[in-house]
C-alpha cells in the first residue's frame, strides 16, 4: 500500500475532530525535545503512518535503550522520560520501524565520526554542568579555523583556536593544548566537548585563568576534518587515512604547532605557561609528546589515554626519567571506572608508583565517553597555570 | 506488526543468495551519494520495511520534484539520476514513507534556518562552479567566529571573519561586508554560500584580490546564530526575535561593525577598500547603509534586494542623490528572472534610470535561491578593489 493510499484510508476512519488537526498535507506543528518544568523531557515526531517509534539517547533512564513512543490520534508519537533528567548535555537519535532518523523538529546536531546526532542541555542551576555547558550572558572568546603549516608532515594543516575574551593583542596568555581521540578531528573539542563554552564560563566565573586553547587535528594524514581539505566530501570512518603512511607521527610534528601558536599568537613561551591534554588517542599523544619534549609543558592531562608502558624498554624509561626528573608541575591520569583503557591506565600508574615517579589520579563512573571528557576538561582547566 | 516480526517473515521469504547478503542485524554498507564516473548520481539507502523511498533535491533533473527509488533484494533502495548533473553544490534529503529524511550515509549537511539538507558536490573541471565550492589544495584564509561589542544595540555580538591566506599581521587588507538574508545569521554565507572556499579559490587563482570578508548577523534582536547565544537552543523560524523591538536597525547599528574591524585587524581605512554586499534582507540592509553613510563605501552589490523605491518622500531622495553625487565606483544589482523580488528591482532601476543614476545590473536564470547567490558573490568579488 503506497503512502497516499494509507492517507486516504486512515483520513476515512478518523473521528471529526482529530480531522480537524490532520488534513491532507497539513501536518500538526511539532516540538521536539521538550524540557519540561519538572526537569523530565518529552520528544515529539509526526508520522502516522509508522509502526513502532522509540527515542535512542545517553540519558541515565534508559542507558542507551530505547524509550518507546506512543502514537496519539494526530499521528504524533510522543514520550516523555519517567524521571527529571540530571543537569548534562544529551545526545539522541529516534528509531522509526528500524530506521535511525534525526529529529527534524530539532536542528542542533552533532557529527561523531561519520554519524549525526541530536543534542540538549538540561540545566536546573547556574552552577551545574548544563549551565557550564551552555552559552551564557559572559564575554565569549573567539573561535577560529586556522591554517598553519607544518614543515615536518609537509602539509598545510587546520587547527581550531580559542582566544580568550580578554585577548586584545597587548596582553600575553598561557597555552592549553587540547588533543581528540581516535576518529576526531580539529571540530571534536569544540563541538562534542562543548570546550569554548566550558572555557568562556570557567574563565567568568574566575575558576580558571584566561588562555589560549589548541585544538589540532591529530590524523597525521589528514590535513583537516572531513569536507574541509582536498580530498573533498569522502565518509569519515575513523580508518580512512591511516594506510597512506604518514611522514611522521602526530608527536613527531608536534612543534609545529607549538611554533606557529608562539610565532603569531601572543603566548607565553615558558614551560609554566604551556599544558597538553588529549583523551583516548589524544591521550596517548600527550603521553608521547611528554617523554619527546619532556621540558616543553609544566602541566600533562591523560584522559582515558590509550597510553601502554613499555616494558623493558631502555629508551622509554630514560625518557620517563628524564621527564619526572624536570619536575613538571602536574601528570594528571583520569579515567572511568568502566573505560576499556583501565588495564592500560593501572598499568601506567602501577609503573609510575614503582619509579616514585609523582602524579595525580582521578577515577569516575562510566566509561570511553564525551561526557567524561567534558568533566576532565573542566577539571584539568582548573588545576593549570 | 513490529519492526522484528516484520524482519523475522520477511526473512523467511528471502531466497538463500539474498539472505546471505541479509542476515538478523547485519546491515549492508551503503554509500550514498555516489558520484559517478559519468557524471550521474546513484542514491542509496536501507530499509527493507519501507513502502516508498525518493529523492527530494535541488538538482534540475527533478526541480524540486522526487527522484522515485526502487528496493532491491537486500533492502537498499536505490536511485540514478538519468542524466549527468551540472557542476554545482547540491542539497537532498530522502522521503521514506512520507517523513522527511536525512541520508544517514552523508555526514555532509547544511543548517537553512531550521532545516538540516545534505550536500554533495560535483565538480568536471579546475574551472566550473563545483571546483569553486570544493576545499581545493590552495592556501586557505582563517575563518572566525568573533564577537564585537555593538554600543548602539547593546549587546556583544557574534560574525564571521575570514582572514585572506596572505594575512600575515603585516601587511593591510581591502574589506568586503557580505550580509545574509531573512533567516539567516552569521553562519549562513560560510556555509551554504561556501563563502570561503569561493574566496580561497579566487584569491588562489589572482582572480581577485586578497581581501577580509565580515559576515556579520542581521538580526537586531539575536545576538549571534541559534544556540550560539544566551537564549539556548530555541528552534529557529526566522521570525522568533522579531517582536522584541531591537534599540536600532542593522543599519543604524552598522558602524559598529566597521569601527570594531577598523580598531582590531589590518583594514585599509578607506572608501576605495571598503564593499558592502547581501542578499534578499541583506540586499535591502546593502540598500540601506548605501543611504546612511553614502561615503563609506566604494562598491555596492544588491543580491536579490529587498530594496523598494520610496515613492514621493523626500528624504529618501535625498540621500540617494548624495550618494551617487559622491560617484561610488559599483552599483551593482543582480537578480534571477524567477526572483519574487523582481519588481522592486525593476521599480529600482526604473528609479535610478530616470535619476541618470549610474549602476550595473546582471540578470540570469532562477529565483530567490542560494545557487545564484553563490554566483553573484563570486561575480561582486572580481569586480571590486
Amino acid at each position: 500500500m503506497n503512502k497516499n493510499a494509507f492517507i486516504l484510508i486512515a483520513c476515512c476512519l478518523m473521528t471529526a475532530s482529530s480531522m480537524a488537526q490532520q488534513q491532507l498535507g497539513q501536518r500538526p506543528r511539532v516540538k521536539s525535545p521538550v524540557i519540561n518544568a519538572d526537569g523530565t523531557v518529552t520528544f515529539n515526531f509526526y508520522d502516522p503512518s509508522a509502526q513502532r517509534v522509540s527515542v535512542n539517547g545517553d540519558f541515565e533512564e534508559i542507558r542507551n535503550q530505547r524509550l518507546e513512543m506512543k502514537k496519539q490520534d494526530n499521528g504524533v508519537w510522543t514520550a516523555t522520560t519517567s524521571a527529571p533528567l540530571n543537569a548534562e548535555l544529551y545526545s539522541y537519535s529516534l528509531n522509526v520501524d528500524g530506521q535511525r532518523l534525526i529529529d527534524p523538529s530539532n536542528s542542533y546536531v552533532n557529527r561523531d565520526i561519520a554519524t549525526l546526532s541530536n543534542i540538549f542541555i538540561v540545566s536546573k542551576t547556574s552552577d551545574d554542568k548544563g549551565h557550564l555547558y551552555s552559552v551564557n550572558n559572559v564575554p565569549h572568546g573567539t573561535l577560529s579555523r586556522v591554517w598553519y603549516d607544518s614543515p615536518t608532515l609537509g602539509q598545510q594543516r587546520r587547527m581550531t583556536v580559542y582566544l580568550p575574551a580578554a585577548y586584545d593583542g597587548k596582553k600575553r596568555f598561557p597555552v592549553m593544548y587540547l588533543l581528540h581521540g581516535h576518529g576526531g578531528d580539529e571540530t571534536a573539542w569544540g563541538d562534542l566537548g562543548r570546550a569554548s563554552q566550558i572555557m568562556d564560563n570557567l574563565i567568568a566565573e574566575g575558576k580558571c585563568v584566561p588562555m589560549i586553547v589548541v585544538m589540532p587535528n591529530g590524523n597525521p594524514t589528514c590535513n583537516a576534518a572531513p569536507g574541509w581539505w582536498h580530498e573533498g566530501m569522502y565518509t569519515p570512518d575513523g580508518n580512512a587515512f591511516n594506510d597512506r603512511g604518514a611522514k611522521a607521527s602526530m608527536e613527531e610534528s608536534f612543534m609545529d604547532i607549538v611554533n606557529f601558536m608562539d610565532s603569531h599568537y601572543l603566548t607565553i613561551k615558558k614551560r609554566s605557561a604551556r599544558a597538553v591534554t588529549g583523551l583516548s588517542m589524544g591521550g596517548g599523544h600527550t603521553f608521547g609528546i611528554s617523554r619527546l619534549y619532556p621540558e616543553l609543558f609544566d602541566y600533562y592531562g591523560l584522559q582515558s589515554a590509550a597510553a601502554r608502558v613499555q616494558r623493558n624498554n631502555a629508551k622509554f624509561d630514560e625518557q620517563m626519567k628524564r621527564l619526572f626528573d624536570s619536575k613538571p608541575k602536574l601528570y594528571w591520569i583520569a579515567i572511568g571506572k568502566d573505560d576499556f583503557l583501565m588495564q592500560q591506565n593501572t598499568e601506567l600508574r602501577q609503573y609510575l608508583d614503582g619509579k616514585g615517579y609523582k602524579y595525580e589520579y582521578y577515577e569516575n563512573d562510566g566509561g570511553h565517553i564525551w561526557r567524561n571528557w567534558r568533566i576532565y576538561l573542566t577539571m584539568f582547566a582548573q588545576k593549570i597555570f
